[in-house]
């Protein structure tokens, strides 16, 4: 993506295996590059958020790995050391589905081909995070018309991946295309990832957007204000249900009522194949803070946190909702767009 | 209603014409009681929102109205002084229908019978303000299951009426009643009415509730745990059509979706019998600094305001949004639960 028109990606390793990220904690107040020369370092990073999205927590992994094996070779250590690496890295995000298929993937090139070996594939699966979301921007671009209104929710851009994002890749491509496009951007509360990352991105790519309150997305919808929706997702069962950011429900049931197309824009690494459907998804409850605080720049340029409600208030946090399959028109994959029912996406298993 | 246990109205005009409101500017950080002795003070404090609210700023105005029949005669002042006091207060809050009924009305009363004359009108409009959401709150109880869990949206409770208000009045009087009731409060972002003011009234009377992101009200009725909706409107239109705060067309269409009731309380006054249906209601735009700054309380007990987005991000800010009548099970009154169509409608103008 580019930031203040110069290209970046969301994290990338350089070959003495230094690993950089853009710092998101600290957007989008401040654009600061993290810099991390091992693995511990990289893993703190992960488990606070510096980097965050599944895509772009599993790339990362896999670098802190094949960083464990440069400190190894480098330093002479002995071999335990590559497996405290693996667990200590295994256990900075507990449910992060991308981030254990990068850990073991990395560790057993690692294991066959060395320091050398791990790197290698590190930077494979970069690349693979990269053909992928390209590949869905390119499936995507073929829904959105000359001139579209596209609704999306929470943040799965560039920042959630490695670089173009699952449900802005096509929106992005669209625009380099010339197309006429202009996204409604969910605020998405309580954290506000739109709010705050999504806008970001936009408007350095220079995508015309606004925000508006999650409360007024049926509004334009009603005013025929809104041609599509592509959002993201954390997780899809087998039958096409999918959790994702909470809200994201209310939008398809929404769009369904007014007859607008609502699709899933998600690569095949998403798809959780032993998993029936959204029943079987747990909710994670999150902390009643993120509800009552809110924490933003003030006139002066700093950060502080305030109490946005009554004092002494109570809140509830669900972090996602699962939204069943029949009201989503189709998943974009990198293997193409894909009904939601069982068997369209046993055909994508077998890819 | 109760704050720290003492009751209260939302306003209150004593017998040397003094008006009391709750300073709602300062809710719900503190709490605080204007008084004014005269009229343009009292003008002032409906303009800059001191008093807020259809049902509380027309009694507030009918008292504003009185005030100034009382300065008229105290002071020996010419004729003119009434005129000019009318049109300054008729012209605080340009759309409110409430405030131009009460204002006509007292007037009307202390043209015919003087200063006597107009404070007796102005007190029985508070009267009949509190009888009427009393009223309704009976109505509503009936709806309201001994073990209920209700989903509101906004602020249609005390703060914008003398008392009880329009869609928290029957869960007042469950509560009272002994009955098991849970409110949902929406956030209602982006002036956040539900987690500053619902939640803050609730709080005081003992009611349990939760603040909940708007975005997760689907959530919370797909997992069955929502028995019942009630919200407020700012104008109903004849064919049931109704405005209200922005996000309710969301609910009304969730709750559609899951088979959940989905009720309006409001008194006759909100009801335009002269608008034929929802299109024809203009939505005000409002500005965008609601969407980009929020103002809440420091840890150090200030207050300060924030931006909560992403630097130089837009924003869009529509105000209210029009729920068909078709999403609308029952609209419940003073004068009873109708239906929301034409029919129904046209029965209640002839009371």
């Amino acid at each position: 993506m580019k930031i203040n028109g110069k290209h970046y990606y969301t994290v990338w390793m350089d070959k003495e295996c230094r690993v950089y990220m853009i710092h998101q904690n600290e957007l989008p107040f401040r654009f600061n590059i993290f810099e991390s020369s091992n693995y511990k370092t990289t893993s703190w990073a992960i488990k606070e958020m510096v980097v965050r999205g599944a895509g772009a927590i599993g790339i990362t992994a896999g670098f802190a790995i094949a960083q464990a094996f440069h400190e190894y070779k480098t330093n002479n250590l002995n071999n335990n050391f590559i497996e405290e690496a693996k667990m200590h890295i295994a256990q900075t995000r507990p449910t992060a589905r991308n981030l254990f298929y990068a850990v073991d993937e990395v560790y057993s090139a690692g294991i066959e081909g060395g320091y050398a070996g791990a790197v290698n594939r590190a930077q494979e699966l970069f690349q693979e995070d990269l053909e992928m979301c390209k590949a869905i921007g390119e499936y995507g671009n073929s829904l959105i018309g000359s001139k579209s209104r596209i609704l999306t929710h929470c943040n799965a851009g560039s920042l959630a991946f490695v670089d173009y994002g699952s449900a802005l890749a096509p929106i992005y491509l669209a625009y380099e295309k010339g197309k006429d496009v202009f996204v409604y951007v969910d605020e998405t509360r309580p954290r506000s990832q739109g709010a705050k990352l999504t806008a970001w991105e936009l408007g350095h790519q220079g995508v015309p957007y606004s925000i508006i309150p999650d409360n007024a997305a049926a509004h334009y919808m009603s005013k025929h204000e809104i041609d599509l929706l592509i959002v993201g997702a954390d997780r899809i069962a087998k039958n096409g249900d999918i959790a994702n950011k909470i809200g994201t429900l209310e939008k398809a049931i929404c769009a369904k009522y007014f007859g607008i197309p609502f699709y899933i824009a998600a690569p095949t690494s998403t798809f959780d194949f032993e998993c029936e459907n959204g029943t079987k998804i747990t909710i994670e409850e999150r902390s009643q803070d993120e509800v009552i605080y809110q924490t933003g720049m003030t006139k002066h340029g700093n950060l502080n946190t305030i109490m946005v409600c009554s004092p002494n208030a109570n809140a509830k946090n669900p972090a996602f909702d699962v939204t069943p399959a029949e009201l989503i028109t189709g998943i974009i994959t990198e293997h193409g767009i894909i009904e939601a029912n069982t068997k369209s996406i046993m055909t994508l298993q077998a890819k």
